[in-house]
């Protein structure tokens, strides 16, 4: 029952196959590896490497195989698998060692490997959030002006119509495509520093390779490393659980509207119970909720994660590592669930 | 000991006067009652109410002291001021009376002036961003060339320039004025939305009235009422939090550059010890990272209340009434401290 | 609006003036107070003053008045009030000012201040928990055999009685309450260490000054000062959290209960609404779920205040004074509602 | 990147392998089996199943494999395993169906096995504790004489000896010792309560069901199901971070302590950086810091979840599912973590 999103059968219920790929150790590794064959390409270009050595080394990296016992050994001694992995890229060189990883450091290819992560990640939260626009603005063509009661405090208030209890789980999704275009930048941004963050040991080139990197690589070139400065990553997070906010307060007025005795909504596909095979759950409005409450628990690590001292936090960046991949899948996550849930709405208002 | 930002001694450690100012009691009654003395002067224009009768409310409502025991004792009985409120309006408006609050309801009264609160607060706050932007720039002019043993992990990495370890202090402003200003409309906006938020009380005027409120309280007029979409006040929230993120960095750097051995900055006006006249406390410096640690933890309850049930939720709003007022203080502080810390270096880089 | 616990208005629904006493500012002066007189007599008794001059100091202490703007500025200055306090008490005892807090430090005197706030809030709680215990027994000698629907899932399950749904809202006061007796020594302890927390300035008397005290101040005489071990507040922090958990899940109960259609508790007393005159809100039920999501969120404070580095960190020092008084309050305050609740029950099962 | 506890590299730094064998989804099979084949015994001894026909369900229900396909299917149907998880042991029991699962529920299996892996987790910790204990207290009786600068606020304060510093790591874990045995008898409990948790279809025989089932599975033998009582879960971690927190005080120590400049402590063992082959860093030191920070985030989530409305709730059981085998596994990590570390710890004081 380790991980939820990557469980024999709980992932039946968390798992979102699409965002787990983002995420992936083999995601990761891949992003490591496009990054130091860039890199290599990126010193040959600016004269920090021969360009055939370069070459080499790019398609070295390209080509090899890793050896996982080692990463491991490695990680569990240096804190950071980047030593290893350097290592075996070198090995892998051969005589084109010397265009491997010259001027780069750990933060490099991890975080770019991240950034990456981040920015796929919020081109399929983006793509989702139209998708449930979409399907939610079908809903309101097909029920918004049938009577509701509105209910305030629990309570039941004044009538009002499908329409104005959907608006609220419809119209922040805008408003959070917007955060996603305003916040891309700064997310979606190459990292590259060297050892303590200040790109000295590229010299003159350290712009000209940086804005090479970050065109090979499809990220924002920003004027120095963020080694230090997380604040693109909290701000990741935080769109993440704003996201799940909404859809968790979707899923929770679902749930409420689903009870007996209230029965504003019809749904189809619920849970079945081990010991009252009358009953149908509403699962998935329940697990909107679960994925908004983790999200917003999850989301106070990584601003505690801000105060990162120094040119580099072991501490603060390996509580990046536990959080962020978790926080980025129950996004992910709640967003299918939203979609499905949605198409599962046979009915919605005032029983009559 | 009970609020560190109003407490006889504490205070003096705490209190930010001016933000303060924004999020008291006089400054909610303020805006409270600059919202209804609106509310009754947009009522006549739009016709729904008489003309004189509504700037009559309304110049009752800007003229009236209120019983505020009766207001305490109507929040402990209803959970929310505002009946007692408009009861006391009302009966200062005497005849006037049906050109109060006629079509709306608690949470445009309280959220309104809320938005006013975080607009003003965003204001100052970007005031002081500029401010410290300006104190940052003047100390990387002033030192910035001076060598400085770059630190990952805690341990000396390679000589670095003090401009690099300022950077991480200073670039981040710029990307939250940034933020500021891509997120100010989505949390400076008019609440109004009556009964169960539908506007259907104020009838084919609704959006007239809107419109004219907005104006009149130079806040923006969103769509439809976001009384249970707190989107907006979770990503107010979120830009606090980054902001004091970055300053309980620069804290935790000075703090630690502070320390006997390491020496590679130096203050004055640091702290007495009471039990050892020779020290100088890097108070400030702590201050920092005790702000940041405490807005990424109210941060979670902010993200919590994003689950806000149907068209209200009375226990979701008490707890935005709980850790707002406090996350928006303790970035003031922080803010003002990390300027008035700024100041007090007088020397920084690698000891001689 | 910014303590709600000490506000003009708000004050009404989140006041509890029994705990907000027990943290007040005067509270912590008489408890520092305390502190500095009865160790000025322990100096005296173990030797290390005149006992003349110790019980003349003493006095001194327990007599003065105290300069509240020096206090403050104080703070300011020093990150903490004590060295001005010490001053004052100093200059208030004249020739006996050798015999104040000599070997004593800051944390010596405000977590010994701090420990009595626990304990006595301990007491207070544990009071309430047995006369909540009673209310509930009560409540279910009433009602308890009356048939209820089961909900799980927010879904009608199987029938059972009201017996059942109190079950879960009685039976973890009596752990409760087993946790307080379980707790209370590792929580009501001196705070006794002095400069760097080893008793060294007390020389061999320190244990004896220690005994001394601890049966003064009618608190546990731990080994050695707990300066940098904090789990007693922590845990102090967790009962509160599960207390007021539990109090959050009935409230949860019913407010699900009272909403129309459910109509299985009928309250008096609720809250009234400025738009609908006819709605009678379960204000204090739906508060029992605000105090508790506050109480879950600040946790996490005071556990990231456990990495108290060194002899002692200003930094999570200052954070535990920011929430560990708000916790205090928001269970004081959810058990006096938890009562007033549960009184106002007047049926509670399936409606007829 | 998903889970750092299971990951191909990071698990070498994260992976603590007998903390995740209690929690593998291998390990909560073998619960859910144990209590079903135990219920099924026990519903032959009370009467409730044939003797024969009972012993026959518990052995196929023993000797049976899962179809883990369908359990993954059912998971995200259903919103938990159990239902088609007794459809599988009913199909293997064959004849023997009827005396499978009748008159439990889900939670009854989910939160026994949770249980076991609880009681199981508090003995592996305690165990650790004592480990720990007893290297401290050698590391005490070897440098505990030794000079050091008492440091605080990050300031030189007064000398104090290395056992001084050493205390607040090791005293701790004496009470962390005494809350698991206090708490041991609430969190270790069986769960059975049936449809709504009122073991109303064990009829008169449940009390003895109940004490049959306990005694089988070596569990205490509450008064009444816990379904909606999760204050014994949110207790468990409340252990858990109390202990990851004081060994996250003795990582941020020793991290400090190892910074060039205070060399007050000298380690073996330190991991390398890509960029600086001559850095030796205190990766263990720093991981303690980062296990103690995540658990302080998680702590919030499962009071969160003590909100956990009428009979059963969906939403926050699932929360718990996401949030404890991760704190289970941080905080087994870092005392293995600790002891490791306090084995590299070749000097500790004053550098000469």
């Amino acid at each position: 029952m380790t991980d939820v999103f990557d469980h024999p059968w709980l992932g039946g219920l968390f798992a979102d196959a699409e965002m787990a790929a983002l995420w992936s150790p083999d995601a990761q590794l891949a992003g490591m590896r496009a990054f130091e064959a860039a890199f290599s390409r990126a010193l040959g270009r600016a004269g920090l490497a021969g360009t055939a050595q370069a070459e080499a080394a790019a398609q070295a990296i390209e080509a090899m195989d890793f050896d996982m016992a080692d990463l491991r050994a490695g990680s569990g001694n240096d804190g950071v698998v980047v030593p290893r992995l350097v290592a075996q890229m070198k090995a892998a060189a051969g005589d084109a060692a010397g265009a491997v990883h010259k001027g780069a450091t750990s933060q490099d290819v991890i975080d770019t490997a991240t950034a990456m992560a981040m920015r796929d990640s919020l081109s399929l939260i983006d793509n989702r959030l139209a998708t449930l626009t979409r399907a939610l603005q079908a809903l309101d063509a097909r029920f918004g002006d049938a009577p509701l009661m509105g209910r305030t405090r629990m309570q039941a208030a004044t009538e009002i119509t499908v329409r104005d209890r959907i608006a609220p789980w419809l119209l922040p999704l805008a408003d959070h495509r917007a955060r996603i275009t305003d916040a891309r930048p700064r997310i979606a941004r190459l990292q590259l520093g060297g050892a303590s963050g200040d790109r000295k040991a590229l010299g003159g080139k350290a712009a000209q390779v940086a804005q090479d990197l970050a065109a090979a690589l499809s990220l924002k070139n920003p004027p120095r490393a963020w080694h230090a400065m997380r604040d693109g990553v909290a701000e990741f997070a935080g769109l993440l659980s704003l996201v799940s906010g909404t859809l968790g307060k979707m899923g929770q007025d679902i749930a409420l509207m689903a009870q007996q005795g209230i029965a504003e909504i019809a749904l189809s596909g619920g849970g079945a119970s081990s010991a009252m095979p009358h009953k149908q759950n509403p699962v998935l409005a329940e697990l909107l909720v679960t994925l908004a409450r983790f999200n917003a628990v999850q989301l106070s690590g990584l601003h505690q994660a801000l105060i990162h001292e120094q040119e580099r936090s072991g501490a603060t960046w390996a509580l990046e590592w536990m959080i962020l991949p978790q926080m980025a899948q129950a996004t992910g996550r709640a967003l299918e669930v939203a979609i499905t849930l949605t198409a599962q709405i046979n009915r919605i208002g005032t029983p009559e």
